[in-house]
């Protein structure tokens, strides 16, 4: 097989330089089977088809070239082996030495999902050596509320006190208005009165059975309006995820209204992962001065060919607007092949430019910092001296450093 | 000019696998001249500019380059030449040597557009030396229905019986819900009365004179429900086409509802071409355990730039969800070329992935045979003792060979 | 660093290739301060954040790589050193020099936009020694009638004698209906009577104090069709632009209808800028004969990545149909950028086909000339003996030579 030049320049920039994980959640360190395994390494909500598996994809094939190494097996072990030593080791060993080998310094864990299953953001310290941060899942607050058996006559002051508290710690909030009601109906600030109308039937709906699930567009924007309203760094899913989402409707250009409705508000809006949508994400984060993006969980998916769409989120988007994130969810693999290919297809990106236009190596490593994580810091605001993280390792530096 | 090694890397392990082509349409055998031919090479229904040629193209180009020497002329020979010399050797020879060249071993050919002009399964079976099985489209088979006097009273179980009777020798249906409705109004099944309704007003248009044309998105909702019933491998048309189509309304996420509720039937949907939305389309693939997809027609039409085409095909789309079809029609050069560039580009995107990840030959090599032809013949459940082949020629082999 | 060498590939072909700019602005020779500056070179209506610059992005990296040395000053000398060198040479010497540089033979000059900002075609013709040709924008036209008083009696006639007198001098016009209304509301001709209505509603807002800005679709329409019924080249903003446009509302597949509608009239449509729906703008340039695109606008702002946006308008797009712009406005490094990244990324692509499928040379500088300058001429009826510049420097060859 002959060697692809283009492929093998570097700029090396990239070594040394801190990770800064601004959306991710808590790994679990249970010893996984094959079938758990693989419904944590696909979006699908199902087995793949009889004769097929999850691990013939491009996660598939990263996990066995580059976590095998980690488990001190050789690359490309077959997925039998990998699940075989993965059990031997234990998850939790398994766990740490991903979490350790990705060599992030921060991560900003969002808690609001399926938070029994995997480690809390004090496990998830000790367990990767990082500091961590908490993002609050809005939604979950109001479903908190609600199932508690919030009402209209108090859900808007119960809201705003839960907030208020949740974020004496969290430094941001998420969205996924995506996932439940689409982006196109994020508009303006919603009517109070209609917000109340909205409770009323939600809870009446819940007292009638139904599970307590907010699944209403007044509802959200109210929680995203109120999130606004506090200058809050406010994260939205964005493009793919799993089988929930209607794709079509988690494109980041329905919230152009949205975005012109808050931009002097000093809330800061995060796109996640954007794929297939990162060019425009690109463009509102190139247009709107309080808009970021990053293309995390598509670098994982796409794993051989996440250079290319780490280099097409380098077009419209300024510099000081791309974060990075891995989106990890329950699979330390997702945190150690996040960082692996990030700083792969970054570094390869900017050797490119190098190449093509002379980049200084003094810029190419100006830029990847920026986007590693002094982006994420500046607009997170965490040199803010009432910030500090919600959990941290012995082994943690003192903040003031910067990330490690 | 200087090359470009990065392009030149080949893993070598697409030789000598057999290729399934899992929609596709007849050639003609007819000596075309330079309008006919242009017509044949374009998804234009009108003719290029004065001044201008429709070859002065991509798929041009790739004529010119890559058929040319199959004529036994030098590789691009003016376009002039080449039809002097096509007609030399006449339509059906001409047509036999680049079908033969395509080294296709099996052929899913579609019946239902301008069959009068082109060559029926058995011919192709001849022409070509392939396997050939054979597609059903449904809108046609509803147009035979109500063009032959079947009114409401008796469509849908008219339908039913013929249906069930094409299905005892086609490997599948496709509907061109796309070019006709568009994928946005095609969703749950459509309540019986309201088709019975549709029935009859289509059947009076067409008394009242109307051409037999099928564009309810009633009647075409329950031709598609009653494949799925039946568990039926259906090909939707996505994406480009010719001027006939909305393409804004043939993106395959527009499809989202139709394959949540499909999910559990047991049919298998088979998303075609897909360009520009190929990346869309990945993710249903990737999503949904009965999706599949295939970027044909764009590979013939994009030529020089099919690699990047298929490359970008393969990032969420598990391995085991491409497939591989050249949507040629009419000009048999569209076989070749589709045979040929999805051969190069496929072998260029797993050398570019063994360059960067280290990819094994032989994990190389079994996802090209995935893609080539595995999946289909699994997709298509072609394994299955009750399918044989519509027609094939004295030289192919047997059929439990699998593909030669 | 280790070079790239798959992207030193050139053919060469491009020397001495004259570019016609077929969309572009007047240039400011005001001395800038580094405010106004970064203005320019964003389509951002804002700041950067604070402790950011929008010269931290491709355009300024371009402008720091490129541009500097025109000025005398090294490769990626600093921000502030080019600011100070450029006030140091005063404005109207740097523009003068970014222009002549940029060896453009000829530039349509949209003369509808902050007009009184920037240099009029006299004087570009005089700063750029490129002959100039004016396109004449629309809604402005509408605006100038009814700021003066125009009601719904006359407007249809006025604005009929209007849009004649103008087109004795100007080549074309073009359109911002993407901005005011969104491409989707673009469809068939509306109905006069409803066009007097729309009139009389503006014109009542504009009495009562409204600012004279057409944003009605109605009376957009009716200026569309006016000059479909001229058989007129015309132009239409697609796809990105400033925080203004709804850039869901801006894909260019939105107009199929009205491209089905004005295909036999003989009107040229010019799909400008594209990105990032240039794939969807190919496709139109591919089915209907009378469509064209470019992607302008977008060379300029991904910069290092504008190769891989150029190399993706040439896929469904023939060949004929392409054409270069800069849509530079205001300050003179877009036009210098835009013709050295479309030059480049241009001659990268051919040299990549080339290297992939052999195109003879004489092939890859016929396709070259197309796409630079002989598509424009053609498409535009510039060698129609009616059609003179508006203006042409002294240094301008005579037009019957063609593109200098």
């Amino acid at each position: 097989m002959s060697t692809s030049p283009a492929d093998t320049g570097t700029t090396g920039v990239l070594e040394g330089v801190p990770l800064l994980d601004h959306h991710c959640h808590g790994v679990t360190t249970a010893d996984l089977d094959r079938s758990d395994f693989e419904s944590l390494l696909t979006e699908s909500d199902w087995p793949a088809p009889e004769g097929t598996t999850h691990l013939d994809s491009q996660v598939g094939f990263a996990v066995r070239r580059h976590c095998a190494p980690v488990l001190d097996l050789a690359p490309f072990a077959t997925a039998d082996q990998y699940l075989r030593r993965r059990c031997d080791l234990g998850g939790k060993d398994v766990s740490e030495r991903l979490l350790r080998a990705s060599g992030m310094s921060d991560l900003f864990i969002e808690t609001g999902h399926r938070a029994d299953e995997i480690l809390d953001p004090v496990g998830m310290a000790a367990a990767s050596g990082a500091r961590v941060f908490e993002i609050v899942r809005l939604e979950r607050l109001a479903e908190e509320l609600v199932g508690s058996g919030c009402g209209p006559a108090d859900f808007r002051a119960a809201y705003d006190r839960l907030l208020d508290d949740r974020l004496r710690t969290a430094v941001g909030v998420k969205s996924i208005a995506a996932y439940r009601v689409g982006l196109d109906v994020v508009t303006e600030r919603p009517d109070p009165a209609r917000v109340d109308e909205a409770v009323a039937a939600w809870r009446a709906d819940v007292a009638g059975g139904a599970p307590v699930r907010l699944a209403d567009a007044t509802i959200i924007g109210h929680l995203l309006w109120a999130a606004v309203d506090r200058g809050c760094a406010i994260q939205f899913h964005i493009g793919y995820g799993d089988a929930d989402v209607d794709l079509h409707r988690c494109n980041p250009l329905l919230l152009t209204e949205f975005l012109r409705a808050s931009r002097v508000s000093g809330a800061r809006v995060f796109l996640l992962h954007c794929y297939p949508f990162h060019r425009e994400a690109g463009y509102l984060a190139h247009v709107f001065p309080h808009v970021y993006l990053d293309v995390g969980l598509a670098i994982n998916y796409t794993g051989s060919r996440s250079d290319e769409v780490i280099a097409e989120s380098l077009e419209l988007a300024p510099f000081h607007k791309l974060l990075f994130s891995s989106d990890a969810f329950g699979a330390a693999e997702l945190f150690y092949l996040g960082a692996l290919l990030f700083r792969r297809g970054l570094d390869r990106a900017l050797a490119t430019f190098a190449d093509r236009d002379g980049w200084p190596a003094s810029e190419c490593r100006r830029v990847a910092e920026m986007v590693a994580w002094r982006n994420a810091r500046r607009a997170y605001r965490l040199d803010d001296a009432r910030v500090a993280p919600a959990a941290a390792a012995a082994t943690s530096g003192p903040l003031s450093d910067g990330p490690r």
